[in-house]
């Protein structure tokens, strides 16, 4: 089985990376190659790394130069830098993605891959009318996510035309994001957990009644990877799914953090609210209806403790500072 | 006020054309300059008529020469045969409104024109759940639904940015279509009233119960006027718009056919049942919710007698063979 992987330089396309080559298998079938795509070169051994800039229009070319059977989609100008730079964020996310789809529709000859494409809860936008199921209406409310849900489509109508077999991963908020704190709006749900553990403070830049649902890069590989080989014919027209996770506020995580790490871990986190960091969680979609996903097999953890406990064990070696 | 029509030369084109010729007007704004653009040439007088084809990158310079204020976008390679031709689907009905939208950023200056951009219910698909609101996802089940779909996404992100003032004006059935019989799966609600009132036969496919969502032509004639007037502030971020209809089933139709033309005209109806008519029937969203359209403004026929009525007056001269 041929493997590749565009975006393996990211964050869950590194773990995905590490996890493919740790396994050697997905889905019971042995990987024979596995190539590892990105703007920037991966450091991972024992597979491939090409550097693709998927903006170029030969980037497909490079890509599917070895007829991959499965193809995980992650790459992506992410939302903030869509949102400044508007030609980029289309050229990459709206065009990259439609020339690879496009250019795997002109192999024929019967090459019909797996693709597993990520999109984003910014494909959803105020109002909502409660929990949002995967029949709510799409109203993206940044360039981000209106390429996001264009890809939706695009994935959607491939597939129904027989050019491959598409399934697009919904993720919900991917939390405790490794590494350091990001620009990104919503990376105060990550910080909050994350700095306090490696004993350094956080701030808190809302108030604790701000809710979200939350997924760890851990189940969010595992999502990835039943997206791969679950029997597609289950999912008819509707080829994205919304994932699950756990729906927590602020309050849960921290008593989360306090259960997990103790009172000292908790008094690194510096409750600073800002206006503007406020107005915008206001609008985001933070409850999801997840019934299908659940059916079709998908699984997040139980709970927030969980989800640390998940950090802790995956980027931490099991140590925290107290 | 210039005014650029994009498909003039189309049923809605030409009868929205012959409106403004006639009002000289547009909600108030006198109109100093229309330009009817089509495929091929439309053979009005009293404006100026230019054939551009849509899927050539040059297009948008030729529809833009005259910096319209008002774009009344209704192009498009219709269903059946974007779902034939692929490319020349995605070429026209997506690239060629993508290369309008980015020519009018392009020109930047202070130039944000008021673009009516007609939309379809082809960008729903079954499984439904009740009448179709506003808020309900799409599902399209054709590369024409699919391609409407993205431009509206498309539509609703430019006009978010600023690069023009976008409305999206999705329509029911269209009813009584003037002209030949066509080759539509959907001809048939037409071909049922508008043969018969000609003293010509016409087959009906599927059983009478069959219902739909329908306006006139001159309904949507309105529709459009009032969408190129509205106060778009009111739209928020969903730029697109339901549009309202009369609900009839097939019995409907031919009850108030019975009420305006008498029995010898339905007699003229010959039930012959189809059974992949029928099935592709069965998928078509046929019921809505628009609350929001009649909100804004927007107003339906009262009933289907009304809508036979507007096909007598508009297309026949007021005269129908008994």
């Amino acid at each position: 089985m041929k493997v590749l992987v565009i975006g393996a330089a990211g964050m869950i396309g590194r773990k995905l990376c590490e996890r493919l080559l740790r396994d050697g298998h997905v889905g019971g079938g042995e990987i024979g190659d596995l190539v590892m795509a990105d703007a920037v070169p991966s450091d991972l051994v024992g597979a491939r790394s090409i550097m693709v800039d998927l903006a170029k229009p030969d980037a497909p070319a490079a890509l599917l130069a070895s007829k991959p059977d499965l193809i995980f989609h992650l790459a992506a100008v992410v939302s903030g830098e869509a949102e400044q730079n508007f030609d980029k964020g289309y050229a990459v996310n709206l065009d990259g993605t439609r020339n690879l789809f496009e250019a795997i529709r002109a192999m024929g000859d019967g090459y019909r891959p797996r693709i597993v494409y990520t999109s984003s809860i910014a494909t959803f936008g105020a109002p909502y009318n409660g929990p949002i199921a995967d029949d709510f209406f799409h109203t993206p409310l940044s360039s981000y996510g209106t390429q996001k849900a264009i890809c939706e489509l695009l994935l959607a109508d491939y597939t129904r035309r027989g050019f491959f077999d598409g399934i697009g991963i919904r993720l919900p908020n991917i939390c405790v994001r490794p590494g350091k704190p990001n620009a990104a709006a919503s990376g105060f749900f990550s910080n909050i957990i994350r700095e306090p553990l490696a004993g350094r403070e956080a701030v808190l830049p809302v108030t604790d009644d701000v809710g979200q649902t939350h997924a760890s890069p851990r189940a969010t590989t595992e999502f990835l990877l039943h997206g791969a080989t679950l029997d597609s014919a289950k999912l008819g027209a509707r080829r994205t799914v919304m994932m699950p996770g756990v729906r927590a506020s602020v309050a849960d995580m921290i008593a989360a953090l306090r259960r997990v790490g103790g009172d000292s871990v908790v008094t690194r986190i510096k409750h600073v609210p800002d206006p503007a960091t406020m107005a915008m969680v206001a609008g985001w979609p933070t409850m999801f209806e997840t019934t299908r996903a659940l059916a079709l097999g998908f699984q997040a953890e139980p709970d927030f403790d969980s989800i640390i406990h998940a950090h802790i064990e995956d980027d931490l070696d099991g140590v925290f500072v107290r």
